[in-house]
């Protein structure tokens, strides 16, 4: 098979603060489509476009931050090897039952040596979009609501280990790291991407002392014009922007790195690169990030919030 | 694994009638770079961004069309095994030697049931471009480049038995489908496309009565922009345009084609959906090819060339 | 002053044979949005980021096609002074009484040597917008709606004597020709584009021994990228589409000619030069029309439909 | 006439503090085309497609800065009524002779209220581009040099009595005013965008107590991609970066700010409104330049250097 194990990112759960301000939000600012509730009162979303039952779970909290990142898996037998090759590597898994998560299968949840839980599963009730699978037409109103994001796309996570996430994520479940930031006068990787897929990235961690800490919430976008609309809509509904429009010269994409009203940031993704394993990674010094444009094209600086404002 | 298998179209070889003038075409108007030239006189090409040695070899012959497509697998024991699957499923296929195309190891070549030849490779040399894998810059003036196409992205075939060539695509290299018509009045698929990665399409096939017909090679564009910007160089260089700028209703890419100096039709590709395999795959019946905009979103209409004019 | 005399492409109204399916098209489809209905039943639009009260005017009748186009002029004052210029020139015209068209002032009309009923008009109610004029906010949901263009661009007018009217619009009406095209084998002008602005084009006209006939009403969109948009809610909404998506030699604006329920052409026009008097107009012969790209850079083709297909 | 009087910003003569230096950024990284150079040393450059023979003059000097800004006048009669105007309102001026600036008629010099030098000129050689005036074809490998502006657009000047420079454009020289800002807790207007076309501005002036400051040139953009390739070509080249990539809420263009080596900031500017001199100014007021996005719809604050970086 050519995608095969860990396909994709399937959804994440954020904890917000007001879940009704922040259903509104995520709703008519961003765009996403309201897909469920379930009896713990978490809210199920996806962007208008994806197929899958939901990819956003907003779960009220006293604190903002990511619960979990889930990936979806090929199939039940995928599943269940990559759980049996988790435990043969040392890393502890539990399974929680299907439905815990609406129109969801069993998902194994084990913790990265990050601190942050991750979850694999095989099977989630494919819902299609409005635009159907049949003759499909290539427009719709739905798709123009909001910041109208295609997908949720990839989260960066900041926290302790993150060479020991890079070993456990390329050995065991087949991630391959596409770029990479060396910390300050040290070949030490202190800052990865990395794919499941041919995406630039599908997820991404920071080195930093506090397990289990969320940057954001990465959502794509279809072009820079729409990255474009997007900072006019955050304008017009006064979300607080923190680095962009600009291009990252790591992965190569367009963005805007916002907050959501409870603090989590998301961002708004566009383009960049489709890198494939066998090319090895692209890797950046630490001076390569801020001046050299990694983090920011137009700027060439690294910024404090990049580093400080976490949930 | 995630990405396993076949990993990616990594290279195809098109029949010219004019070496030297083609040669200039792909150069100066499309933009490529030569990379080399062997003792059978073929010349070898990448797109100025791609990292592997060649993705399109030209080949001086009395007639134009393509001799073969091959796919970069993850490595040799990947060769190896899919070489014994494809025995196994009763296919015959052949070693040809390391070096015989420059920078390559050994491939495994088959022929489809549609009479194409295709093969499979595990090494080629990586020669990066010219951004570099170090702090790269986001540019360089040898980007903009004629056409300036990110990379060779996939082929459209024409031939007999595609839902044999489907079953192998499928069952044997790990290809899904990802879109596909059916032929008028019928559930038959007349027309499919596939990929063995989250591409909109690798490789598309559709139904003929001749063996090994040549449709279109496809270069992969950064934005609709660029699509317009090569519509202009196409008119600047007296390139003929057989369909658009338009939108693919399937894939949802945006596109031209075109032809080159020997009357193969390659194409200008932008954007596009990026489906999973468990999503199934999207479909057409022949109206909606036609009239439903599958084709050309913008004349809706199944345009005479699309099934006649072929190398 | 610097823009004086002759400003704008003020209105202009067009005959459907159908008004509620006309309303319904260009309010729906388009993005037009109504602003009233007169006592003759006729209907008033404008695009939701026009501040004056409206720019298109329906009115139903058993034929498409083009009752007049106005011009806004700088101020009364400069309206009977063109009105007398007009007939000094030897023009016949007549004053329409202010409230005729709502909330609009006096209009002077008179007859174009090519059968076409033009008229100068200096008061028009200042509606605005949504987005209002107090530290307006860059984007509104409304904005989104349809296709969605900025602003009544231009026509394309078809008739006889287009050089009498290109004498009279620039001699006595102040404007100045951008580009002109030459019959075949000669070098008179025979399709001309004229500005009272520095936009590429305010009004144009093709000759044709049929007086009065009406080529297109034209919209201006935002980007390319909303080119490509409108051709998917034209695919959305089945309406036909005659030309493009292509790019405009000639002017070089990017462009959709498509056709509303009547058969009146529209279109979506994009980008273009931004001429200035003293540049001189750009020359095309009849073959740089055609093959040369003047009226489609990709397709380089004079289509049948560009000089037959009249309402 | 619809386009008389003052018709267009025709050049602006800037401070480099190294005119070798400066002569390579101008050509290589923002891609002017060199034309001339006089006996003073001053080096004369347009873009690639103004078709006049200059729009950009450099002269070395110990400080960065303006010299003056120059419009072009519709022809020789316009300029000496204009000059006359300018006298009888009481403003003193001074002719410099035809060739004084190469190619360049006579020009009527004066000082604006802001202490500018201002100069009106009727005669300058029409150079035009590559791409010529018959046939042109849509795309010439010239066009992608550099940044690629379309033209010189506008300036940004600072200086005292703003409001009495807004009473003499207007009044004498017919510009009309598009937006402006008024100051903290007062109607008083403290930044002006005038404009003597249908573009969002030809000059602009914020108050400021020291005459004749300068803060920026700018060149306008095909696009908001071509902003983003200019961010990438300033990445590449080290140029440091103001502001942006982001959107001006006032004339709603995109745009970046960052700075020559001598210091002089320019813009790349793309879109922006169109408006009309009936219309009346879009207001803002202090807080709507700031955090209601006037100046960075994106970032939505008033950044230090607006105010404090002039040369």
């Amino acid at each position: 098979m050519a995608l095969t194990g860990v396909t994709r990112p399937g959804h994440i759960q954020i904890r917000v603060l007001d879940l009704d301000e922040s259903v509104t939000f995520y709703t008519e600012v961003v765009g996403l489509v309201e897909t469920g509730r379930d009896s713990q009162g978490r809210v199920y979303l996806k962007t208008y476009e994806e197929r899958d039952h939901h990819s956003v779970i907003l779960r009220q909290a006293p604190e903002a931050g990511m619960d979990f990142i889930g990936f979806k898996v090929l199939n039940e037998a995928t599943l269940d090897q990559l759980e049996k090759n988790l435990q043969d590597y040392g890393v502890s898994t539990s399974r929680l039952p299907a439905g815990d998560l609406l129109e969801t299968g069993e998902r194994v949840r084990f913790e990265l040596p990050t601190g942050h839980q991750v979850e694999l599963f095989a099977t989630k009730k494919i819902l299609g979009n409005p635009l159907g699978d049949f003759n499909p037409k290539p427009y719709n109103p739905g798709l123009d609501k909001g910041i109208a994001p295609v997908r949720f796309d990839h989260a960066l996570l900041y926290g302790p280990n993150v060479n020991d996430a890079l070993a456990l994520l390329t050995d065991v479940l087949g991630f391959h790291l596409t770029e990479y930031v060396t910390l300050p006068d040290t070949d030490i990787k202190g800052a990865l991407w990395l794919a499941c897929s041919n995406k630039a990235h599908d997820i991404a961690f920071v080195e930093h002392p506090e397990p289990g800490r969320f940057h954001h919430v990465a959502f794509l976008m279809d072009s820079w014009e729409k990255v474009q609309r997007a900072a006019d809509i955050m304008a017009t509904y006064d979300v607080p922007v923190d680095i962009g429009p600009t291009r990252h010269g790591i992965t190569r994409g367009g963005t805007i790195y916002a907050w959501d009203p409870s603090g989590n940031r998301f961002e708004t993704f566009q383009g960049g690169l489709a890198p494939y394993p066998d090319w090895g990674p692209v890797r950046w010094d630490w001076n390569g990030l801020g001046a050299g444009g990694g983090l920011d094209v137009a700027k060439r600086m690294l910024h404090d919030t990049f580093l400080t404002v976490l949930t």
